[in-house]
């Protein structure tokens, strides 16, 4: 799907699956295996916060919340302040959280910890939004402090809807980098919940209803979605407000294209995550959502590498019958 | 070629080729395409470092001084004072590499870059100590400052030893992160060279005492040639003085045996570090030579595999048909 060029030559290649599917849920196009199940990890963010919405329990909750839902964040200062903040409104602290801590991604608040002397902590995990929602709906269920467990009513919650949405079974879950249950589901299963996505409507049901205000709130906030220099931010920026995307972990990536009433999924087999960028660049060229020869799509896919010294190295590029 | 498992199903799945020589450079085993090009990255630095031997320039040189020129360290203060104290024995300084900088892999190195306020140098580089050796060639022959300029005395010198140790004519050349030219060879030509390290003799020329040099000095440092948590280091330590082993870029892994006379490369396709040190761990298991319970190996090939909270989520493991 993916090659990466040094001098003359291509030196690793990327294969992958990818799935385009329409309002109807019909599979538009594909390439590699369809059917092939995959954990969608964090691209199956917007599926995890629909229960948040559907139930009431986030009625009340601003953009700014749903995009952190969604996010893989980069544990900037404007992510775990506004965590922070989600929590104690609900009464809640970081305590409370089970993602666990690890170091952000951002290099400005790693510096900042390491000057202070201080460790990391479950706000700074790029999925603490999403958590503060599971807290959030939990408060609604009145279930017990675990709810990362599979059999918690959150996450019961969780596998209705992604059942739902993507129109299969799930035939198990793995334990997320986050401790939640990721539910498999086929990349034709999660393209076509991305179609439900784009395709929703504010005069449809609760489900559809709930829909609309993520994708919107995705597109309205995509410095919350990831963070500076991240695919998924750069890319919604450079598109504008005409698609919601999202990555996750083991190189899937997903896009919801509202106006064309379309939705995306593809996994790269290898897990490698500069290829699902590649990749997903290359499908919203094809869509006519992104312009191939913005910095944020040359950055991923055809612009020049370089080296320590700013020598060009080589390049990224789609390989043969895929389209790029 | 390697799997990664997450609860009952693969995850991402990673192939790749293996080539195993004998001391008379005939495939003795082999998986994927052993005649498949490659850029041997890093891999390539015992290689790159056998002409400042075979010259007479690096006569008075220690084992630690060709340890790190073999070496992709992670910058930690052992390796950075070496490389130092190795230039300024020469007359010369940090402006005088052509690597270029960049943070070093060493978190105690980077988080003391950051309290001090400090930008990483050269000789943060992992290919410092490479660039050093190659200083001193060119101190040898005279040459210009230039020396990673692929028509430069040091480079030509460079790739006659490649093209003596592979067996083969090099098609070409990429520019490597540091900025050398990495010429191209098959795996196969890759494990030819191995085989060649591992069978040589103290008694035998100018090369294979230059080999016989740099095989012993990569086994008695193994904290030179990589650094603490490292693949290359913790393996290295773990089959005491048994192999000599190194990791390239994009999942390039060889090895150097010296009492079975085999030399050993293999190259991920995806480029995926992961799936070359669990595919290195697989071979030297399957050599005889590393323990299979052993933690580095673990760590690499089979052990569980755990997220940020300590919860098991999967491992690598060999895929059917490789060994492990």
């Amino acid at each position: 799907m993916i090659e990466l060029w040094r001098g003359e030559m291509v030196e690793s290649v990327h294969a992958g699956h990818a799935v385009i599917c329409d309002a109807s849920g019909a599979v538009v196009d594909s390439w590699g295996d369809a059917d092939a199940p995959i954990y969608p990890r964090s691209s199956a963010k917007m599926i995890q916060a629909l229960p948040l919405l559907e139930s009431g329990a986030g009625a009340e909750l601003t953009p700014q919340h749903l995009a952190l839902a969604c996010a893989s964040h980069q544990g900037a200062a404007i992510h775990t302040d506004a965590v922070a903040r989600w929590l104690a409104d609900m009464g809640l602290g970081e305590s409370d959280l089970r993602c666990g801590a690890h170091d952000p991604y951002d290099s400005d608040s790693r510096d900042t910890l390491v000057r202070a002397g201080d460790a990391p902590c479950q706000l700074h995990n790029n999925c603490s939004g999403k958590h503060a929602g599971f807290l959030m709906l939990n408060r609604h269920l009145r279930g017990g402090a675990e709810y990362v467990e599979a059999d918690h009513p959150v996450q019961r919650a969780v596998l209705e809807a992604f059942e739902a949405v993507t129109g299969e079974t799930a035939p198990g879950y793995g334990i997320d980098g986050c401790s939640a249950p990721n539910f498999i589901t086929t990349v034709t299963g999660l393209a076509r919940a991305m179609a439900a996505f784009a395709a929703a409507s504010d005069s449809g049901d609760a489900r559809a209803r709930a829909m609309v205000r993520l994708r919107e709130a995705m597109m309205l906030h995509p410095e919350l979605v990831a963070g500076e220099g991240r695919a998924c931010t750069e890319l919604m920026r450079a598109m504008g407000q005409q698609a919601a995307i999202k990555t996750g972990a083991e190189a899937v990536f997903v896009a919801i294209l509202p106006q064309q009433r379309l939705g995306i999924a593809l996994k790269i087999v290898d897990g490698g995550t500069r290829a699902s960028e590649a990749a997903i660049a290359a499908l919203l060229i094809r869509a006519g959502v992104l312009d191939a020869g913005h910095p944020a799509a040359q950055a991923r896919l055809g612009g020049p590498i370089h080296n320590r010294r700013g020598l060009l190295t080589g390049y990224l590029r789609a390989a043969p019958g895929f389209p790029g």
